[in-house]
């Protein structure tokens, strides 16, 4: 079946890309007829120049542009569909063995391959890898969407683990890596001379694990939620924190580096997560109140765009203030969910939710095709098939040092914790990592699309190589170790099928804002509507009756996610005083009565 | 409180800009920092530099456009907020002379003109109008979400009226128009030289009429379901065919025209009309097919971005064929709606409906402050004072000169079927076409984006007077019909406050597949969901009872729009009968069992 979407695609490309080609040049003989523009060429003469050339491409007639761009629209959109159409299909006859996020790349590569080789350079450029596209308009949405959705509770039972393996492990990971690229190139087998803050910067934009497929296979199989949290928040922050010392690096290509340098961008670093966190958390708040005080949620459709315009508007800010918009964004998702969100009026809670998941899945399969696609459409790639196996290597090693070590220290800290305070020893337990997990966290370090992306900004003369290093590297992660993650969970038996309750993604899990005086009432009636509604879920009830006591006891449900008592840590029991006690009230509408 | 709005927009902006400078000026500098790279030029020396320079632009480092985009969107987003909060704004306060679309062009304006008058062009250069933008990502959710949204028995009661208005009206608008501006031109007035194609092509551009503003206040005003009808599909349709006649125009641009070419020109215009049709129902009833015939409807996420991306695709293809969009999407829209709605999960007939709303509002709010920055930013225009009062004038008389005659001819039309065929006489008098219809409609003839899109298209030595006219032309006549459309409507004595059963967007107004076995628990259920869940709308009863009729008797359902008895058309008859025998068993999955 896949063999036979293949050749489907293959034909309808080439059909495609004639189309293409004889448009492309019935346009341009059209824009050729004019006599009175003086810097009009005809541009239907050449059509084997595989140069990109801007300039003639700004000479073409707005509407022939279109019809360009319709058709590197339509070619992008028809990869999108087949991706998503195999995903339904794997996902139906329950094939393991390919995961989807390896079919988007391959598909991109085929296309990619066929816009290579045909004649004409103007859909090659038209869907050429566009940094500013990728952080302006794909990564948001997932990375809101991934805030929306969190297992809040989860999430912060797992900061401190979470953290470690962000903040230190990226900073091993890209200094390993960092110091064998730089070692390799001084010993001169190929002629590539980098410095060593460009190495480091390579090694920066190897570190971005990726958020997106490893959680979508993890998603599938409903693996352990402690596994799949730890995994999630590092992915998460390891793009920020990839990003700032990325930027960071930059800042110093070309200077000399001094030891004093490296304390100045450990504190320029940590003073940009510091404030991108905080302008998130203000903007969360800030939405949450403003929902509260006006009577929008009354024009519901006003309402939900502007919040999904406020959410935005705190990722452009953050990078507009040269801060990190991930954090922000991430957090501003966290903060409108735990509060924004029960103000809202629930056709905004419905479309929110609905919304940011459609985006995030777009962006998501749009990005891979997108990998593949710039694999074969991007001209300046130079490929030096000894720095790629090097580099591949390299980044097997960094992983290995930044999670085992980390997982020895967390180990022994949380026994040390244990031996001096007998009490709360159950919940100390949970914070030991066993070897499994670190085994899967290993595996689980497939670099995503933001390697790419900030890869697109090196500087200096080996910029192509590194690319094309950069982007082989990453495909060559998301199949090998994407491909067997499956095969991987299996072999170290870890647990799945777990139930997560707020992943739930039924119509009817709605929130109801006045839920504390009519519960039962409420139950009941969805209940009742499941009878009548609900052919294909059945575990709807279990969702609805989950969700709803998430709003009230959000910290007491602890309980049911894997059947044991996991307790409430220390660190995280004032600060849900002060957030049932202080911030709810404030912010929230629905307690106040 | 619109000033003070307007006041903390400005100091706001302000900041911005000087922000916007200070990291500009800081990235040029990193960006100076590369001695490495031979074309990279240190680029913060000369911030005053007004011209456009696309080259300078290229060499700025991947993360320096980053922060300039950033700011550009954030500007770009925080302009939407404020349009939209001024919406909910006037609506709470039911403030009827002001329209949100001639805020929308006002605070497009205010930040057009800060960022015109700031050093440094890389902001001006970013929020460009930019024709290709406008096609593809502005003008097909409006699109989309017209045909998803449209009410259909109205639409297809009245489709000959629309044709008629449709099809001749444009032309004789764009020739009236045309013509005047040619003879104008003749005179030699003003230094100003156009082919008499060209005169035709301003006249296309200025004869589409504008779906946007008009049906906004339409419907917060509940107009008349008939006036509405005809008004929204003039000006769906009317886009449509401005688009083709000025691409038609543009062919013969610098050729000798011919009176064969009129022919040509119109057989040309016919085919492309009947071609994009055909291919917006083919791809509609492929998606209606293609959800009956498999088990996507399991994994609603999937389906929900494979009916957006399906949909998209009939709108790029037919832009990549050369044929018309708009009417393919349109068509593609209503026949989705009309079989494949039928055949989604709950979840995704609720996703589509809120996403196409969302994306469509965005839209809309987002052209109009697009029109009103580029008055400022854009860089070529040379403003003709003459010329732009005489191409208002023209318009209006063009305008006139479309309405009154076609309105006169579809009366003398209904009059004379109705001496010939006594039996049907209801259902013709609702044909007639009263004078204060004719007086609204005429004043709903506002010109809009799609005009201005086109107008960039335009060639020749005159583009940036005639570009520059077409812009000042369309937003007079948003600011000057469209805030006086309110007004317009009362002493017209149209009436107002009708209730649409389709235009309820309540998140309950679901249509469940299997009505017809268990309609009455259904129809108990919602009405006992309302008493718990629904706080806010009173109508909801009516609108969940309304549209599940609607589903079962779309064509009896004719007597609950204006409470009178509308009768059946004969040429809808034969229609209705074969849909109901023919296309719906085929097509629908609920009618089967």
């Amino acid at each position: 079946m896949n063999s036979i979407i293949t050749s489907i695609l293959l034909q309808l490309s080439v059909v495609l890309a004639k189309n293409i080609i004889s448009g492309g040049n019935g346009s341009g003989s059209s824009g050729g007829n004019n006599n009175l523009n003086p810097i009009d060429e005809p541009i239907d003469d050449s059509p084997d120049i595989n140069l990109p050339d801007d300039n003639n491409l700004e000479d073409i007639s707005p509407i022939a542009d279109e019809i360009f761009s319709s058709w590197a629209l339509f070619i992008v959109l028809f990869l999108l569909c087949s991706a998503l159409w195999s995903s339904y299909y794997l996902q139906q006859k329950r094939i393991k063995a390919i995961h989807e996020t390896v079919l988007s790349i391959f598909y991109g590569m085929v296309i990619g391959l066929i816009i290579r080789i045909s004649p004409g350079h103007y859909i090659q450029d038209a869907v050429k890898f566009n940094s500013s596209y990728f952080f302006n308009i794909l990564l948001p949405p997932i990375i809101l969407n991934s805030g929306y959705e969190l297992n809040q509770a989860n999430f912060f039972r797992n900061i401190g683990t979470i953290l470690t393996f962000a903040i230190p492990g990226t900073f091993i990971s890209s200094i390993v890596v960092g110091i064998i690229l730089f070692i390799y190139t001084k010993l001169g087998i190929e002629s590539i001379h980098i410095s060593f803050v460009d190495a480091l910067a390579v090694g920066a934009t190897l570190s971005a694990t990726d958020p997106v497929t490893i959680l979508s296979i993890f998603n599938s199989y409903k693996v352990d939620p402690k596994l799949y949290t730890i995994i999630f928040g590092e992915s998460l922050l390891n793009d920020a924190i990839c990003i700032v010392m990325f930027e960071t690096c930059q800042k110093f290509h070309g200077k000399n580096v001094e030891i004093s340098s490296f304390f100045e961008g450990i504190s320029l670093f940590l003073l940009t997560f510091t404030i991108s966190t905080i302008i998130g958390l203000i903007i969360g708040i800030l939405i949450a109140l403003v929902l509260k005080h006006s009577n929008i949620r009354r024009y519901p459709q006003i309402e939900t765009c502007l919040v999904l315009l406020f959410a935005y508007e705190s990722y452009f800010f953050s990078n507009g203030c040269h801060m990190s918009g991930i954090v922000s964004l991430l957090f501003c998702g966290i903060t409108m969910k735990h509060y924004a969100y029960y103000n809202m009026s629930r056709r905004t809670q419905i479309a929110t939710k609905y919304i940011f998941q459609l985006l995030a899945q777009l962006s998501e399969n749009f990005i891979f095709i997108y990998l593949g696609l710039s694999l074969f459409t991007e001209v300046e790639l130079v490929f030096k098939p000894l720095l790629i196996i090097i580099t591949f290597i390299c980044i097997c090693i960094a992983r290995w040092a930044a999670i085992f070590p980390l997982s020895r220290f967390i180990n022994w800290f949380s026994r040390y914790k244990r031996q001096n305070n007998l009490n709360n020893s159950v919940s100390i337990i949970q914070d030991e990592i066993p070897y499994n997990y670190q085994m899967m966290q290993f595996w689980a370090g497939l670099r995503g699309a933001v390697g790419v992306a900030l890869a697109m900004g090196l500087q200096g003369e080996s910029k192509s190589a590194l690319l094309a290093t950069v982007l082989i590297v990453v495909v060559l992660t998301v199949i090998l170790f994407g491909g067997t993650t499956a095969g991987m969970l299996e072999m170290l038996n870890i647990k799945t099928g777990c139930i997560d309750d707020n992943t739930s993604d039924d119509e009817f899990d709605i929130e109801i804002p006045k839920i504390n005086k009519n519960r039962n009432t409420i139950n009941n009636v969805t209940n009742g509507n499941n009878k009548y509604f609900d052919v294909e879920t059945s575990s709807n009830n279990n969702s609805i009756n989950g969700s709803a006591n998430n709003l009230i006891d959000d910290n007491i449900e602890l309980t049911t996610n894997d059947g044991t008592n996991l307790g409430i840590d220390d660190h995280s029991k004032w600060f849900t005083n002060f957030d049932e006690n202080v911030l709810k009230p404030v912010l929230l509408d629905s307690l106040q009565e």
